[in-house]
C-alpha cells in the first residue's frame, strides 16, 4: 500500500490546469486521490469565497476524470481548502492518493498512512458544542481505521475542515428556537475550528471525555492537541476529516512527523519534526515534500516578552497576520513557500504556537 | 567621540514613556540625540497618521526635556518614522545619541559615526523628480561630512524620511499650473522613495549623474542603492536624512555592517553582514543591537519561482504584505521582533529584495 | 417581441436557488435568457473572485437547464458581473429575457430593447488602448441591431464586462516582447473600463473617433460616455456587451430612461431618468424594476465644496467607498437596497459622477 | 445665556487651522468651548489613533489659546473624538461655545442648551459592566444639571465619549486577578458602548435601574436610549458626556430636535426630528447646522427584507459599512457630507437604526 502526495501550485482558486496535467501525464491516478488540501488566495475569514470556488472547480474537475457526479466525488474526496496566503505563502494544491492495490508499493519499515472519514453534516445549534467535539472524535478514529493505523501515537496530523455560521443560519436556527454558540459569524469560525480540534484531541487520548464540555469550548486553551489542523469555511455544513500518520505495510518512500511551534519564532519545530520521523535516514530539509502548521497569535499579546499588534489591528484580521508571520518564518528557514500555514488554531498546539507536520520523502 | 543606541519598545504611536524614563535614569541624554527611527503601527501607507502622531508626541517630549521650542527641536533631532508592523513586528524606538564632548569615549578601530541633515522642503512637482534626487545626494554629502566620514565605502545605511502627495497637495500645485509626478496619492510614496534613493545611490556612487533622468525613476530599477532605506510620509515636506557608518576616531562599542538581501528569503543577508562589520571579535547574532531593511514584493510576481499574491490583492497593500514577510523570514533567524522592517524599496536593492544593516554591540 | 426583467436576491455568489426555482415555475425560460448581470459580494477589485465563482456556477446552472455545453452558454448568454456590495448593497441576480416568438407580447409604443454581443478575447496589450476602444465601438453597434435599435438616441445604456491584468498577463506579454499600458494590477481595471466606455462614446456618436487616441484614455476625462457603464473582472479576455433601450414593435411593459448623476449626491437623477422614459403613463419610484448606476470619487478630492478621503485611505480603496455613497445616497431614496451600483466610471459620465439608468414597469 | 456651534472642516486629524482661524477672527471665543466633537478620517475601530491624534492637537492648541496645561484643559474641555468618513463623509470639527456672561443673548422660547461632564476613570474590568451605567447615568445628570436642563423630556442628545480595552488593558486587569468583559479589543468597545447607552437610558427614564444587569448589556437590545450616541476610543479612560436639549433662557437660535431613524433607509427621521425642535418658524433642511446619528448595522442580516453583507465580511467592519450607509443616504437627502455619523449603536435605538438630532438656525 501506498499514499503518495503531489504539491502543485495554482495560478487562481479555479485553476487546476496542474492537477489536470498531472494526470493526463500519469503522475496522478484520479481513482486513487482521497483528499485535496488548497491554500486559497482569500481572506480565510467569513467571506472567503475561494475556498468553495476551489472546491467547485475540483469537484468539476474530478466529476470529469472519474465520470461520476459531484455527489459521488464529494462522498470519495475530501476537500480541505484552507484561505489565506498572506506574505509570500504560494497558494497550491497538496493531493494525497492512496494505492491499496495488490500490486502497490510496500515496505518494511512505517510509511505514510492516510485516511479520509466524514462527520453527518451539523444543524447551526451544534457548532462550537460538544455535539461537535463528540461527532468529530468518531470520525478520526473512523479515519484512522481506514488508514490502517492502530495505535493514536502513531497519528501525526489530523486535517480538519469545518463549517461555521453566516448571518443566514444563525437566523435559521433562530426561527426553530434554537441559539447558537455565538452571532458574530467571524467567531463563529473560532468556535468551530476549537470544537474540532478538541475532537481530535478526544480521539487521540489528548484529553479524556471527562473534562470536557461546552463551557470550556474556546476558554480553557490549556486543553490542546498536538496534532489538529482544523479550517472553517463557509462552503460546508459538515466536519471532513484527513488523519495522517505512519503505519507498517505502507511504503515508506513517504514518511510523517509532527511536533510543536512552541510559538511564531520556534522555527526549529521543523528540525524536531525531521527527527521524529520513523526510522531510515535520517531526513534534511531538502527532503520535505511538504509541510502543514497551524498559526495563532498569542493570546498575551507579546512573542519573546515583545508586544505584536495582531489583535488591535481592526484592518487586517489576527489571523492574517499570524499566517503572514509564520509563514515568512518557516519560509526563511526552507527557502520555500509553498507552505499549508493554516490559521486560527483554538486548542491547537499551546497559545501562540501551533502544530507542525512534515512530509518527507 | 560616540555613537550610542537605544532600543525601546512603544505601546501606542504616543507612548514616550520608555524613553521618559531612560532620560530620567540617565541612559539618554537628550541633548545628545541627533535621531530617532520609529517603526509605528499604522498602515504604513498614504493615511498612517501614526507617523504624524508619533513625530508630534518626540517633538513635545524632546522640547520638554530641551528646553526648546518644537521648532528649534525639529531642527536638531531627525525623527524618522515608519508605519507598518505587520505580522509580529513590534513597534519600537530607535534612538541614537552622539557624544562629541571631549570626555567621550573613543577609540583605534573606527567605530558607529552617525550624521543628519536636511532638505529644504519640497514643492509638490519636485517630488519623485530629479530635483528630490540632487538635493537628497547633496544632504547625503552634508551628513557624511557632519559624521566624519570621509569615504563612501564607509557608509552602511542612510534612512531618509521623505514626503508624499496628498489630494490636497496635487491640487494645490494644480492650481499653481504645476504638474505632479502622479496625482495618485499612493503611487507618489514610491515616488518619493526611489527618488531618495537614486540621491543616496548618487552620493555614493553607486549610479552616475549622467545615467540618471526624470524618466528612469521607478522605471528602470537596474539603478539601484544598496545602503538606502527611505520611507514616505504624510507628516512632513522635506526629506530628512541620517547617515551610519563606521570612522576612526568614534568608539568601537557599536559598530555597523550592511549586505543585500537578494530576495524575501534571503535570511543569510544578516551573516554576511555581520562579517563586514570593522575589524574586531566577530560579531553573532547575539551582538546585533538593531536590524535595518527593507522590504518588497518582487515584480515578477514570484519568489524563487513561486507565484506570491502581493500584488493581486486589493484588499492589503503589497507593502504590508512585504513587510510581515521580510519581518517573519528575519525574526524566525534572530527570534527577536524588533526589527525597522521599513516598506516600499524602490531604487533600494535589487527588484524583491533590499538593503539590510545590522548594528553590532 | 418582449424583454422581461427579473431581479432576484443571492445568499452567496454560487446562489442560483432563485433563478432555479423562478426557471421552476414557469417564470423564467433558460432558452430566452441573454444576459445576467449579478451584484456579487467581493470587493470589487482584482481578487474578486466572486464574479468568476458566480459566473461558473452560473454558466453551470444553465447548461444543465438548456443542456448544452458550458461553451456554448457562455456564447448565448452574457454574464457580467460586477463585485462590491459596500453598505446596505444587496447581492442579486438581474435576469434579461428576450422572447422573440410570434406569439411574444407587444406594443404600440416603444418597449424595452434588449441585445448582446461579444469581442474577440483580446491580448494583455491591448487593453486601455483603442484596440480596446474600437473592437468595443464595433460590438455595441452590432448589439443594437440585435436589439432592433436603430437611432442611437434610443440606446440608454450600455453595460459591460471587461478583462484586466493580472501579473501572470503581464508578465506572458513581456515575454512576448510587448508592452502593456500599466503594470499595476489595480489600476488595469481602470483602463480597461476607460477604453471600454469610449468605445460606447464612440458608437453612440458622443465623441468622435478623430478625437480620441491611446495617450488620451484615462488622461482626458471631459471625453465621456453618458450611458456606458463598464465593469472589469479577472475572469474573461473579452469584452462582453449589453445594450438596452426603447424600439417600437417591443411590448412597453417594461421601458427604460437614463439621465446623469452629476455628483454622488445628486439623487434627482433618478426622477430625470424616470421623465426621459418613453410614453405612457408617469413612472414613478414604485415603478422601478431595475437600477443601474456607475460611482467614482470625484479626482478633485471633494463633493460639494466638502473634502472626502476616498483617495487618501489605503485600507478601503476608493471605489469601495464610491459605491457604498451612492448605494446609501439611492437607497435612501429609493428606499430599496438591490441596486446595480457599479465602481469606476473612467470615462462613463463626469468626473465624480456617472451614468444612471431606470428600468420601469 | 447662549449655546453655539461652528462646524469647521479638517484636512487631517491634526489639522486645527480652521479654528485658529476662527478663534483669531472673534468668531470663537476660547474660553467659553466646553465641548469639540470631532469626526476624525481612521478606521473608527481599535486601531484609530486619529482620534488620539486629533485630541492631542486640540488639546494643544487650546492649551495655548487660554494659557492653560493640557490637563487644565481636559478639565474644562470635552473633546468626543469619533473615527471613521467613510463614504463621503467630511472629516470635521463641531465646537460648542456656552456663553453665561450677563450680557449674552438670552430669549422668551427655549434655545439650544448644553452641558459637559466626565466620570472617574474606569478600571478596565468595571467596562461593559453596570459599574459603567451608574456611573454614566450619575454624570448625565450632573450634565443636565450644568445645562439648566430640568426636564430628562428636554433633552435631546446625549453625546458620550468611552473607553475600550486593549490586549494591554486586559493584561494588566488579568495581573490583578480581575476578569474583564471580554478579551476581544474590538468587541469591547461594543461592550463599553452599550454600558454609556444604557446609562443615559437610565438617566433620562428610559430603561428603570430593576430592568437592568450585567448580563443584558449586549444581550438585550429591546432595552435602548432613543437619545444616546456612544463612541469608544483607546485615548481615555473614563467617560465624557456631553448633554444637549433645549431649556428656557437660553438664546433660541439655535435649538435642536430628535427622533429616531427605525432603519438604515428611514432617512425621513431628519423630517421628524425637524419638527419636534421647539416653537419658531417651523425649521427646514437648508437651517440644520449640524446633525448627528447613530449607525449600526441590522442584526437580522437584512434591510427592509433584503439582505445586508456587513457582517458577513471580514475585511471591512460592520461598522465601517454602516457609516458609509448611513451617512451615504442622509448625504442625498441634505446634500451635505459634514455629518456626525457615529458607528456602534448597541442600546441606542432600535436594532439596525439609531438616534438622529438635528440642531438648527
Amino acid at each position: 500500500m501506498q499514499t503518495r502526495i503531489h504539491r502543485i501550485a495554482a495560478d487562481s482558486p479555479d485553476d487546476t490546469n496542474g492537477i489536470i496535467a498531472a494526470i493526463r501525464e500519469g503522475q496522478i491516478i484520479p481513482d486513487h486521490v482521497i483528499a485535496v488540501l488548497g491554500k486559497t488566495e482569500g481572506n480565510g475569514c467569513v467571506n472567503d469565497f475561494t475556498r468553495a470556488f476551489a472546491t467547485q472547480s475540483l469537484t468539476r474537475l474530478f466529476a470529469d476524470a472519474l465520470n461520476e457526479s459531484p455527489a459521488q466525488v464529494a462522498e470519495r474526496i475530501a476537500f480541505v481548502m484552507s484561505g489565506g496566503t498572506e506574505g509570500g505563502l504560494c497558494p497550491h494544491w497538496l493531493i494525497f492518493e492512496v494505492d491499496t492495490r495488490d500490486g502497490a508499493p510496500k515496505g518494511e519499515s512505517p510509511g505514510l498512512a492516510a485516511g479520509v472519514s466524514f462527520t453527518p453534516d451539523f444543524a447551526p445549534e451544534a457548532l462550537g458544542r460538544m455535539e461537535q467535539v463528540e461527532a468529530t472524535a468518531k470520525a478520526v478514529k473512523d479515519a484512522m481505521r481506514k488508514a490502517g493505523i492502530r495505535s493514536v501515537d502513531d497519528v501525526h496530523y489530523v486535517q480538519i475542515k469545518c463549517p461555521l455560521l453566516t448571518a443566514g443560519r444563525v437566523e435559521e436556527a433562530r426561527a426553530r428556537g434554537q441559539s447558537v454558540v455565538t452571532a458574530d459569524t467571524y467567531r463563529s469560525m473560532g468556535y468551530s475550528r476549537g470544537a474540532s480540534a478538541l475532537g481530535v484531541a478526544l480521539a487521540l487520548d489528548e484529553v479524556k471525555a471527562s473534562e470536557l464540555s461546552d463551557d470550556l469550548i474556546c476558554r480553557d486553551y490549556s486543553l490542546y492537541s498536538t496534532r489538529a489542523s482544523t479550517s472553517a469555511g463557509i462552503e460546508l455544513l459538515r466536519n471532513e476529516i484527513l488523519v495522517l500518520g505512519n503505519a507498517k505495510g505502507w511504503d515508506p518512500t513517504y514518511r510523517i512527523g509532527h511536533d510543536v511551534m512552541a510559538d511564531a519564532l520556534d522555527t526549529e519545530a521543523v528540525d524536531r519534526a525531521l527527527q521524529r520521523t520513523p526510522a531510515g535516514a535520517q531526513p534534511s530539509i531538502d527532503d520535505v515534500a511538504a509541510l502543514l502548521v497551524k498559526a495563532e497569535p498569542a493570546t498575551s499579546g507579546t512573542i519573546r516578552g515583545r508586544r505584536h499588534i495582531m489583535w488591535d489591528d481592526s484592518d487586517i484580521h489576527p489571523t492574517r497576520h499570524a499566517r503572514s508571520l509564520v509563514g515568512g518564518a518557516l519560509a526563511g528557514k526552507l527557502k520555500d513557500t509553498r507552505l499549508f500555514v493554516s490559521g486560527g488554531a483554538e486548542h491547537q498546539g499551546p497559545d501562540g504556537g501551533g502544530p507542525l507536520a512534515v512530509i518527507v520523502r
